[in-house]
């Protein structure tokens, strides 16, 4: 027996004033959500526990078995690993930015214009840089997307307790990186970060990219803004507590930071872009054509979250049929005589809100085996009528891995 | 966005034989909690966990978000808080009794007859009394109800590892306090307790109240018994933790305690007295005038409690009836636009138990972007079919600040 777990970010929401008060997902036209709700069960599911207000990050951590209380220290980490660095554990990761200084070394803009392109040029020209007093010390920078970067420093003695060289608004100068307690790995680590953003500036400033953005009249991305250190969390990976093979399909570096982390394996699928536009059939085709190989695949839409923060209900509607079109092609594909299928959310993102909230969100699972309860739809609504009653995230991962017998006995 | 959270204190109960086996709240007239009910979403909600009975301060430590589990220490804490003594970090409190001694020090009576008059004459005569051999501690002594009083002491090197001085029984002389461990503060702690009890019984034994009593042929309460030492339990304030200012509207002082222990503000309301008479009409409009300044209004009434405790039914139903005619005032006053309203019990005192029972109690939230589910009316049947489904009492805060947007996101 495998399983497919299909969320759509951020999907769950409240009544809409303009839908006559329902919500996305009861107006959504999703013959195959509502299929595997009326052959399933369904129920309500509090991603961290009722109220509270997930992130994408935290809420990922919990649907995994992981509790985010207890592993979470910051998004860096998973955005580093997200992005293809492979993190060890000891390494300290960092989320950069690009950033414009001016001569004095003020930030003029912490996002270089929002930098489009050239940002991998950039990177690769940051990459496996060498440092002049610590040649111990291996250095990983890589670009996400924009502005954005991930940076890993990998060595002996280093610390994850270092202020921000971010100075978090425009306008101020670059911080000096101070260390956050009295250990000497915690001052060895501000100095090299101290160095690496003089030896970084010096690299960009002359870099080809930059050149040919003054030139025409673009702010230059001549800096990077370290914020946000942090270390591997100590997980055992899920592949290992449940001796399992699992794959994560996904467009986004953020979720698929968080899967890799918990030891899933990762496949680059054309058009998934973690976007509006990605191509959820090419989702659902790697997912069919993955299955023999994998027990557990995760398969991510980010859209949904999307079309929420910019609180258009049109676009959510969409994207909720997006991912349904992406089960019908796993339900018209799959062989159902050996799979568990599971969709939800990994929190709310009302419309209304344009933010996460704390609200549960609505889960259904089919597959041999399940108990089928009377609820024939799946919504916020609907699904609160389930069998599977209000659980939290934490329970998902065993009750999956429990359904496709790959769950040790607790006792004897 | 805004929240009023009214509890009927003890509101839950079970099935009643006089009642053909229905509870007061399925009996009870109330159309503004059914209206609640049915405009908003609706469950069951264990104060503490299933099947533990829970006091009223544990019950209200866990709805304003604190695991009593991890800061309750004792009751007398809030209740000097409640009492109007500024409780500071460090002092220690007590409960205390006006008790009647013998020239032995035995205790005749520990409550001096229930004395009724002059308890805040005493008590007056008593605050602020000097010590001897203990000149920088100051003695905060104040009259709560009928025998009761709170003391604080505050200075340098005290602790709460202290022994009763209470016998507990009648007819047992005034116990020596006692160090329990081994510092230097516990056993000085003692020694100022045991100097009180001599100086407070020569304060009371002549005291003008006492010789009227006596001259009566009423016992004086010439003596205090000390029990229950307590310091104030680490908690951050609501308040702080959601950046919110809250009110308590209530009449009694040892909710009021929690309430303050946690941040919130108190005021007076007249004729809001915590017992069968209070005035519900009066703490209804304070709650509407003062809603303009707070982000979030606790309204607490005690007489639902009081009539189960009493086993009296048609009290029970009363006062349901009162606080639904609170909340009534409330809907109809206060801009719905605007307002999250929730009503709920703070644990179930069956009128045929006559104590408080595990029981989970009924509650219903409505407002702006709440999910709406089919329940009708407000009571433990009807809400058990509620969207809600089973959630703790320590989930009810998350929640309905998640609702008017003071929460904060766990990760990114």
């Amino acid at each position: 027996m495998k399983a497919v777990l299909v969320v759509g970010d951020g999907m769950g929401d409240r009544p809409v004033e303009e839908l006559d008060g329902k919500t996305p997902l009861q107006v959504a036209k999703k013959p195959n959500m509502d299929r595997i709700a009326r052959s399933g069960t369904c129920g309500m599911m509090d991603p961290i526990s009722p109220g509270i207000s997930p992130g994408s990050d935290t809420a990922h951590l919990a649907l995994f078995g992981y509790d985010p209380h207890q592993v979470y220290e910051g998004r860096g980490i998973f955005e580093a690993l997200g992005t293809g660095i492979k993190v060890e554990p000891g390494d300290i990761s960092f989320r950069c930015n690009l950033a414009t200084v001016d001569e004095h070394m003020t930030v003029l803009d912490r996002r270089a214009g929002r930098i489009m392109k050239g940002g991998k040029a950039l990177a690769r020209a940051l990459n496996h840089v060498g440092l002049d007093f610590y040649p111990d010390i291996k250095v990983f920078f890589k670009h996400s997307v924009e502005h954005r970067c991930s940076m890993v420093l990998r060595g002996p003695f280093l610390s994850r307790m270092v202020s921000d060289s971010d100075p978090h608004h425009d306008n101020f100068p670059i911080q000096i990186v101070r260390p956050c307690d009295a250990t000497p790995e915690a001052l060895r680590t501000a100095n090299i970060l101290n160095e690496l953003t003089r030896k970084f500036h010096g690299i960009l400033e002359s870099h080809p990219t930059n050149i040919k953005r003054k030139s025409r009249g673009l702010l230059p991305a001549n800096a990077i803004l370290f914020r946000g250190a942090a270390t591997l969390p100590k997980m055992r990976p899920i592949t290992e507590i449940y001796g399992i093979k699992a794959l994560i399909v996904s467009g986004e570096a953020l979720t698929k930071g968080v899967c890799k982390a918990v030891g899933m394996d990762d496949i680059k699928v054309r058009g998934a872009t973690g976007t509006l536009t990605t191509d959820v059939l090419a989702k659902a085709k790697a997912t069919v054509e993955n299955l023999p190989k994998y027990d557990f695949i995760y398969v991510h839409v980010k859209g949904t979250d999307s079309a929420s923060h910019d609180g258009d209900v049109k676009q959510k509607i969409m994207m909720i049929e997006k991912i349904d079109a992406l089960l019908g092609h796993i339900l018209e594909n799959a062989d159902l005589n050996e799979l568990i299928i599971a969709v939800t959310a990994d929190h709310t993102t009302p419309v209304s809100v344009r933010e996460h909230t704390g609200d549960p969100v609505p889960l259904a699972i089919t597959g041999p085996g399940v108990r089928v309860d009377p609820v024939e739809s799946f919504s916020e609504i609907d699904c609160a009528k389930g069998d599977l009653g209000r659980i939290r995230g934490l329970d998902l991962t065993p009750i999956l891995m429990d359904l496709i017998g790959k769950a040790k006995k607790f006792g004897e």
